[in-house]
């Protein structure tokens, strides 16, 4: 079976910006497509569209617009998750011989339908991610004797990794005082330690490994994919405090990629609310239950980048459908040393944490150089 | 590589009820757990939800409600070919080894959204399918001097057939003159002329091959595989007489299955609205340009049911996401003999052709028992 592998990619500023869907789509494409000037249209077998937008038939109208006739055409969509979702069908596609080249490509607006769990009925008003963001901010403060305090510095951290992220939608600095001062929006949760939904769009070209070597010199290697949804409703088999999915995601990416979490140089996790962080650090492995808020305070100190280069979902911005890809691009430019000074030095082998509602589903991808 | 088969199916009545989708999606998924004895909840490695309705995270929710807990799960979108992408889509994470059994539901609501064209504001107010329905009409009429009365024989003859299928939307036999008298909708259309939106839902379980085998002593196999998309908007690259991304879908999986279209002995074809069958039939490959309805003739007057023996989508009704499904399942009763009154005798080698939006896409399968 063919190695699958990053062939190239685009991205757009994240924004507020009230673009078409159609635009957000064509835009991070046009940008692959002029940074790849050995790729030509007809070597797109599939192109897969990634999004929580209504539009239908969104990947026939990328094809047409973008002048590709591919073989395989659909959307994708598992709400926040829809990115590396989109990811891992486009390896199965290329592993399994059925592609060659596929093009997937995420994008959202601002005002994304995804963001409003409309459809889980047990969660009576509370259908904003808001409230389960808070239930989970409770849960672990009192699990692991954390303060809110604490917590602010998942956002410092990250909005001033944003700063040297050219497509983020933040670039302020913020101080734990302001971010402990903004606006407060549930008992636990204020504004600044939340990712901010926007318009955004990020694509990305997988190939096999023969195709790969035609498209770049610098192919980076899909190694490990690990998949799990333990439900859809967050009350179900959930502990507040750990994310499940994202455990059992974590395993066996690392198993099918053959490292170990302390091989990892460099990390993006799902932070959609701040407690997200070290909730994630603490599942994939980085470190042990209740220490994730040590592990970044120590990466803060020493303004390491390891986790989070771009930003992460606090201040990169969250246009769901391609964040999952953003932060696939992200590792990419990291593992072939094109991060600028976003770089972590010396990154071999990196990792991609993506999930959907109060981690009911997680994807993690091992990449390589 | 694996072989991939289909190990087990579940399927509602088509309907013009005002059924939830998630009830639809699991109607069909438990039929289909009910009748395969050997499936557990725990086997189940992906759940990929076919559907045009506008709710998200359906993939998790189906998942949920049936109690199961994926690794691989998301929703499936492109128009009235969702169904086939996602059995394809199934295909690729068996054979590249990312999975191995793969739970496929796709389901669509008497209203769903996909059915107006809101994307294609090339259309003007002609957004519905019908206005393309009749500019292919109008243009295979001129193009081969076919009359309404002799095209009116592809809905006498699927209604026909439907009439033994349990499922069907429709039971009622219509006369010629009833279709020619129904209601005027175009110049070139009647409503006995197209296949009608509904309620309705279809799961098809498959699996590698030593799984198959494991639920069903009864497996069949998928062969051969096909997809194109030539473009969203109809007026592009189009001949208005003749389905260009079929003819492509057709000759790959014919190729990939290593037979002719001589040796298919059963096929389902995309009979949105009654000039489609005709030609389909063509570009399939069934009978040189011009003379589907001189086929379609012939098997009506034998009572052969070869093509669309559960009555096609005028007869059986086309809620959008299943149709596929529906479709690929009917294919699967005749090649294991279990079609009852609709069996085609000796049924070896059977053939789907699913299609979006004037055939700007298409899917064909080659199945074998």
């Amino acid at each position: 079976m063919s190695k699958v592998g990053i062939a190239s990619y685009g991205i757009t500023k994240f924004s507020m910006e009230d673009s078409k869907i159609e635009s957000v789509l064509l835009e991070s494409t046009k940008k692959l497509f002029d940074d790849t000037p050995n790729l030509s249209r007809k070597d797109i077998d599939a192109v897969l569209v990634s999004t929580n937008n209504n539009s239908k038939y969104l990947s026939a109208i990328l094809s047409e617009m973008s002048g590709i006739e591919p073989k395989i055409a659909h959307s994708i969509e598992s709400l926040c998750n829809s990115g590396t979702n989109s990811i891992v069908s486009a390896y199965s596609y290329i592993a399994s011989g059925l592609a060659d080249v596929v093009l997937v490509s995420g994008a959202e607006r601002y005002d994304s339908t995804g963001q409003i769990l409309e459809w889980d009925n047990s969660r009576g008003e509370f259908k904003h991610p808001i409230f389960w963001a808070s239930i989970f901010t409770k849960a672990y403060k009192r699990e692991f004797s954390i303060t809110d305090e604490q917590l602010a510095l998942v956002s410092a951290k990250n909005h001033k990794q944003s700063q040297h992220n050219p497509y983020a939608l933040s670039k302020k600095v913020y101080s734990l005082k302001e971010i402990i001062n903004s606006k407060k929006l549930t008992d636990d949760l204020r504004l600044l330690d939340c990712s901010r939904p926007c318009t955004g769009g990020a694509s990305i070209l997988l190939a096999s490994e023969d195709s790969c070597k035609k498209f770049t010199d610098n192919p980076i290697w899909i190694t490990g994919i690990g998949q799990k949804t333990m439900s859809a409703g967050f009350t179900k088999n959930m502990a507040f405090s750990s994310m499940e999915s994202t455990q059992y995601a974590a395993l066996s990416a690392l198993k099918m990629s053959k490292h170990s979490v302390m091989d990892v140089n460099v990390a993006e996790v799902h932070d959609a609310f701040a407690v997200c962080e070290p909730m994630a650090l603490e599942s994939i492995g980085f470190t042990d239950k209740g220490k994730g808020m040590d592990m970044i305070k120590e990466l803060h100190t020493t303004n390491n980048f390891k986790i989070n280069p771009r930003g992460g979902l606090i201040g990169a911005g969250h246009p769901l459908g391609a964040t999952g890809i953003a932060q696939t691009i992200e590792i990419t430019q990291q593992l072939q040393s094109n991060a600028e000074k976003r770089q972590v030095e010396n990154a071999k082998i990196g990792l991609v944490h993506n999930m959907s509602a109060a981690a009911t589903s997680s994807t993690v991808l091992v990449l390589e150089r």
